[in-house]
């Protein structure tokens, strides 16, 4: 199994870390990234390539109307392509010539004493590895694009610009245009629709009037750029993994120090300390949930309605979903186990059937493999699991039948997993000229129903929950649970669960040019995980479950990467 | 000395905490919020009396146009008033009954397996212990609203609903009612200007054109309920001290652990983990501001342009300014002391100056002192210690004409602390009736100019820091340093502290009926210190320092707030 190409950093190379011994990030990322995406427009019409992209950064906030001011992480688009830290920046990417231009905020003087020492254009130039830097005032930005849109005309080869080319969006193009000889050169706006939150990225705003309005395009942007964050490059994959090495740590030493009579945002607090505090993890990449008991039931508990404050009990299990990031790329993790160190015959049971469903997936997922085949793959185990407890019945079913009869939905209620990269539910799932959503239980929460390619990194997060309206709605088979379902529950058993909470097992991995690699380094297997509550020692010697595909457990690779101060 | 009366929780009336042995916060300290509010609002006019108050709660928000949802904190106001964890409410107050009453949002089904179980009505109620909940949907707002406002109607006295009252306020209002009898009942509205920000709190939304909107009143209630916000009630101020006790100790466990070599944000992450694990403290008030060196001149560094990213070298001051928060109220402490343990003669004569600041605050801070005398004495103190080092050469002139001519403000160009409390920088610095902002260098930056009254907490933060852009505009008299000041600069020996960075020392205290209360119980003297960075023990059995007014420093009170874990 070929894993895709990981990169390097040189020390002689610009780059980005939190200092010693943390990750180095080169700004050659952000290089590339620009690259592939100047490559895809150019590939999607010769029309585009004389086209200026132009994006605004994340903008400075408050809280409310208060003088509070957030720890700013940048939006996640234009750290694809820029990798700036700081608010209120634009930047812009010439497709013509690949040039690459940020827009600063001008600071007055007395940032300086607030804020620290203001750079120089120079030093921005510099810091973030690009071919200049402005000032964002008065009409710098649109003066630029003007010179940039002139200097793209000129550059363009004869037959684009005189519009010879077969393709058809280029025709389609040219009737747009605004004279016969040339397509109008334009500036593309980032604009298009989040398919996880469904929320509007609204195009950005410029200053007055603007004399250029006519040469804005919001249409073509979004899809393309979304796309070239759905294949990840060595250097984004390399980053990613270590961000889910580092988060395994941290799993492991929570995992440890969790006991019985703490409060579930102790453990919280013992995850964040470790990321932070020895690799320079500041973010998570989401709000951390650590449910214990009933609590594991609720999949994004944690929240400030209910924030991780629960006593844990002996007989708990606990549900840790935990990811940090570094350098706004994020990882997304969660172990379960038991609270007292040792699986009683329930949790054992539950705990193999979730476990179960991550190697059916592993034994599949490669180039080529439908995601709802591999979702439909973790749900049969899970189901195979509750038929051996007793609490499914199959009667004259198959697991395949009671498959498509949704019966895992009930159980699993969320997607098998979902990509992963600036963000944590990462852009792309549903582009067009890819599946469509799946209007069923279960298969509509899938954040993805597209074919897998090599470099793609998705999280493989299967679960079984015992919540009690989707037990109860199952149970007298209303509008969600088809009538008939109820019949394959032995309620007699199930009621055993209804307090049980939940078992989730949840990876990052990389699809390789045959197969995948799970950057993932938890303990997995029920001895791993006892063997962690008694105090032994992690990541192992020996890997006991090649079948989880965690290519780099033995390796002890990860040591090279802890920070400026150890944690014990 | 008295203290102003603290408050005690009783284990058998309801109240909010983080569980086992985390503080518990009565909801009765919201109720009381809530009368102190509806007193202010029948005193400051009877037409106010069948009055209605409405706000709406802090709203559910992504980051940028993702699904990623920030960890949710409450709008201050809203908290004051309704002490509601949870994003989308609204509340309102019956002004003539003081009747409180909450809408909820009404979550669908599928709310439960993502967030958690549903509360029914009746379990909000409890949860907040108002009067009724009901849930915000279609017109029932806009019904309860029309609803009480007959009710209050009817329940006027005769001589206010009549207009008979002497008052002027009065008389104004009736001019605007709708007939000769009543003055219009009214909906008050929240809508204002935070003196901090400059922001504008706008007047919350209504779902369609309001038939109530002739009852809409924005002009009174801002000043009311921020005036009501500054002075702190027994409940209150048992919160803040305790805010402040547990920040104080994760200061000492921060500093003792605090090693050259380290990086800042490894100290950022001791002190989160100390307030998070040990006291349930999830928030921290402001960015955390972890400044070693040159940074220490940063006001408010740490931010995420310059991330607590510096390796601590031996001859560093450090200065770290961190505060958490529990149920949203808030601590803000600073710290300053040597990376290596010991001060240096340069150190120990910059920050005895500093501290001798706070020691000239605290032996004039009581009820009817100008803030603004408060600043300048501090100003005093700083430059007393500049001309012992030889850093200020006064000639001919008194410290206090130094003060006058704002030669202080070259070296702590901020204010002197600030009102403390849901908000870091709390509310009600430049209400109306109050001393104006006074617009000289230093003094400008105050966010308040009032006097002092028992029952307010402010903070006392003098600095004293040494800042290019500062520095070279008093040698060479800018704008901003009027011609003259040079004079009394002494370069050959300024330029020896060029990048030493800055001290600031920063106490929570709460005025008292003659005197103050200091709630910060840090080490803070040069040989406490340096005992805490020798691994002495913390807080200690004897106060070396009684005019630091630390009355709680060796009654070992912090003791019993230490949480579900202990941290060593
Ligand atoms: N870990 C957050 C989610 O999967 O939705
Ligand atoms: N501690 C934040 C400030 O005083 O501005
Ligand atoms: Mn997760
Ligand atoms: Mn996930
Ligand atoms: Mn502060
Ligand atoms: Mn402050």
């Amino acid at each position: 199994m070929a894993a895709p190409a990981l990169a390097a950093t040189f020390d002689d190379e610009p780059y980005y870390s939190m200092g010693p011994s943390t990750y180095k990030v080169p700004l050659r990322m952000y290089a590339a990234n620009r690259a592939k995406l100047v490559s895809a427009l150019k590939e999607k019409s010769p029309s585009l390539a004389n086209s200026i992209v132009f994006l605004r950064s994340g903008a400075s906030a408050t809280r409310d109307a208060t003088d509070h001011e957030p720890l700013f992480r940048q939006e996640s688009y234009f750290h694809y392509l820029f990798g700036v830290r700081e608010p209120d920046f634009a930047g812009a990417v010439e497709v013509s010539t690949g040039r690459a231009v940020l827009f600063a905020p001008n600071l007055p003087e007395d940032y300086a004493t607030v804020m620290g020492k203001i750079r120089t254009r120079d030093e921005w130039r510099e810091l973030y590895g690009v071919d200049d830097v402005m000032w964002d005032e008065e009409d710098v930005v649109e003066e630029w694009l003007a010179g940039a849109l002139k200097r793209g005309d000129s550059s363009l080869p004869e037959k684009a610009a005189g519009g010879t080319g077969s393709d058809s969006d280029e025709a389609e193009e040219k009737k747009g245009g605004t004279g016969e000889d040339a397509p109008l050169a334009k500036i593309l706006l980032l604009r298009g629709i989040n398919t996880d939150s469904g929320k509007t990225i609204e195009q950005p705003k410029f200053r007055n009037e603007c004399p250029l309005s006519s040469h804005f395009e919001n249409d073509s942007l979004h899809d393309i750029i979304a796309e070239c964050r759905v294949v990840k490059s060595p250097l984004e994959l390399s980053l990613l993994r270590h961000a889910t090495e580092l988060t395994s740590l941290a799993h492991a030493y929570t995992i440890a120090r969790t006991k019985p009579g703490m409060m579930e945002y102790q453990s919280e607090s013992l995850f964040r300390h470790y990321c932070y505090y020895s690799a320079g993890m500041r973010h998570l990449g989401y709000t951390a949930i650590c449910g214990c008991g009933p609590n594991g039931a609720v999949l994004h508990y944690g929240h400030a309605g209910a924030p991780n404050d629960r006593q844990i009990q002996e007989g708990d299990m606990c549900l840790f979903d935990l990811g940090a990031e570094y350098c706004c790329y994020g990882s997304d993790v969660t172990c379960s186990f038991p609270a007292s160190g040792t699986f009683t015959d329930d949790q054992r049971a539950i705990y193999t059937g979730v476990l179960n469903a991550q190697r059916a997936v592993y034994s599949m997922l490669k180039p080529g493999v439908s995601w709802v085949d591999c979702h439909k793959a973790a749900e049969a185990a899970i189901l195979r699991s509750l038929v051996e407890i007793g609490i499914v019945v199959s009667g004259d079913k198959t697991i395949e039948e009671l498959v498509e009869m949704r019966l895992g939905a009930v159980f699993m209620p969320h997607g098998l997993g979902h990509f992963i990269g600036i963000d944590t539910h990462d852009v792309g799932g549903y582009l067009p000229g890819h599946p469509p959503r799946i209007v069923r239980p279960g298969l509509k929460s899938l954040r993805t129903s597209r074919v897998l390619w090599e470099g793609m990194t998705i999280t493989v997060e299967p679960g079984c929950y015992f919540i009690d309206h989707l037990l109860n709605g199952a149970l007298s088979s209303t509008e969600d649970s088809p009538e008939g379902l109820a019949q394959y529950l032995d309620n007699s058993i199930l009621s055993r669960f209804r307090s049980f909470g939940g078992v989730r097992l949840e990876d990052v991995v990389a699809v390789t040019s045959n197969g995948c690699v799970n950057y993932t380094l938890c303990p997995r297997t029920i001895d791993e995980v006892e063997h962690v509550k008694r105090g032994g020692k992690w990541p192992p010697k020996k890997d006991e479950a090649l079948e989880l595909r965690r290519e780099r457990l033995c390796h002890h690779a990860v040591g090279r990467f802890s920070g400026g101060g150890s944690l014990e």
